[in-house]
């Protein structure tokens, strides 16, 4: 299956830069956005021209190699990358694995840039084939956000695990979250499946209880921004939600994620730093102001579902199942 | 406390007509619209300038009053009351109140429509006083779509808990869902609580359930459209959810409805019709389409809530609980 892959590096290390597919701006339009800095590919990062954890890992890496150019601000361009958003561990995992080689100039840097990219999409097939392996002809798949080519170097996690299940032969339907308050899901998941031809229906979030109680929904997947040592699992808001209402209705819950989602120095959940974003992401819609006057909002961009209500997270080195530490540090160990 | 009375009669029975505040387009906006036959406050309801089960209720039996005066259409104008709106059990049981006085003329039938007008409004603050008691000074309170005078004939049946508590001198905290995808909580919610001084924060309806794990929710409560003999309640779509949450994380779920909202005659959930409305609710903004091309978008209005994840129906005769026929037969028998 042909994906689109949102992050591009375009020329050679000494004169090229970094394109990205414009996010903010799809469906209604397929806009290319180029970063020639360093300070640029943050901006993007943080207005989420880019966005989903391992799509913004390789956009990192390829930041890093702008900011290896400009000798006078590459520190403060590897700053500004490690301060774009504070959730998605994929960022920090590709700057780690970046840093070393900013003194080695960018030919070497675009090199190991171009390699972390080839990596993620290689990891998001492997894992997409496990994954499948746990969907069954005929299933109606739940997903939230989107978690798809978009979200990743190409491919996706969690709609990778679909499109591998297609690829198989297995005829599936996915209800789409429509993911509020940004809409990833209407938009983005919406955008990939249909140009994909794989069957698919719109809903708001509030709709997927009620789906599973009529038995309309047989499995539900989502990606991750960071995962713990013991399996906690920060993803977009509302993802807490469906892992609950799986858990009351004794649907499977997966997760699909790479190694670089993984942050094994923190042990809980408790411990994961939780992006707020702007009230009005809430509160506005494109003519303006939605909401009464005088109401404030709360806008956490993350939640954390323990391990516990995670009935497996497929990765590119095997299937973590059941979801605890030893299983987990066995399967990446 | 001073709420706002959303149906209006305005002037004698022989020449007045139904005003209507308009809910769709507040809070921008208020103004109100005036209905002439049965037909017109048929269409109203149906295009919910006026909604929420109680109001519905009030507006039909009102809507009954200008059908009596139009002999020559009066049974067509009942159809269309009728037909308005198929979940909400308030419409059918004001028709059937009204019906029999229709032969008696209009000002009989005002003198009916508005004692069913004043009696809603007294039940309200009946069950609001019985549900106060179950909240306590300090609680953070979530409540969902809007079941507060506007939805009612005035002061509300979850709101009017609220505002019953507060009236006692309590100190709450709403956690309001902006109720996807018609948005009454971020709209009609939100311009009631913030009217009435009551601290209140919007949420996204996908954010509930990190709250309650972060134990910054400690009860829900919301009206309801239809309750049947056995206690499953239709409400508002994501009104599921939310219990579902509750009973995960051992929250108490409370369901404030006059007698008015039992069907009696329906034994279990599944029997309650539920109404379905346009995808562009769900796919478009004010300003058009937001979901990619080509998906379509499921949207059912309500979804059924079973007795047993309810804590507790206030009603004006009374608390019901735990949510079991017996105790439903006791109250309202």
């Amino acid at each position: 299956m042909e994906t689109i892959e949102p992050v591009e590096w375009r020329g050679d290390a000494a004169g090229g830069s970094v394109w990205l597919i414009d996010q903010a701006a799809l469906p209604q339009e397929e806009r290319w956005v180029e970063c020639r800095s360093g300070f640029e590919v943050a901006a993007r990062i943080r207005d989420m021209t880019v966005r989903g954890a391992p799509a913004i890992g390789v956009a990192a890496a390829y930041g890093v190699v702008l900011a290896s150019r400009s000798r006078a601000t590459t520190k403060e361009e590897l700053d500004a990358l490690a301060a774009s958003r504070p959730t998605a561990v994929n960022l920090f995992w590709a700057l780690e694995a970046m840093r070393p080689l900013v003194p080695d100039g960018p030919e070497r840097c675009l090199t190991q840039a171009r390699s972390i990219h080839r990596a993620d999409v290689e990891n998001n097939r492997r894992m997409g084939a496990l994954g499948a392996k746990r969907l069954v002809d005929g299933m109606n798949v739940l997903t939230h956000c989107n978690a798809g080519a978009l979200a990743t170097g190409g491919f996706g996690t969690a709609l990778g695990v679909i499109f591998s299940a297609v690829e198989q032969g297995k005829q599936l339907h996915v209800w789409v979250d429509e993911t509020r308050p940004r809409l990833q899901g209407a938009k983005l998941t919406a955008w990939e499946l249909t140009r994909a031809g794989i069957p698919c229906t719109l809903i708001c979030d509030n709709m997927a209880a009620s789906l599973m109680r009529a038995r309309r929904i047989d499995a539900c997947i989502t990606g991750a921004d960071r995962i713990t040592a013991g399996g906690d699992t920060a993803n977009k808001i509302g993802t807490y939600s469906v892992a609950v209402n799986a858990r009351h209705h004794g649907l499977p819950f997966y997760v699909a994620a790479p190694r670089s989602t993984f942050d094994l120095s923190i042990a809980s959940g408790a411990d994961i730093p939780i992006e707020e974003r702007a009230q009005g992401e809430v509160t506005d819609d494109r003519k303006g102001r939605v909401a009464a006057k005088g109401i404030t909002a709360f806008n956490p961009s993350f939640d954390v579902t323990p391990a516990d209500l995670i009935t497996a997270i497929f990765t590119e080195r095997g299937e973590i199942a059941p979801v605890t530490s030893a299983r987990i540090a066995e399967v990446l160990g």
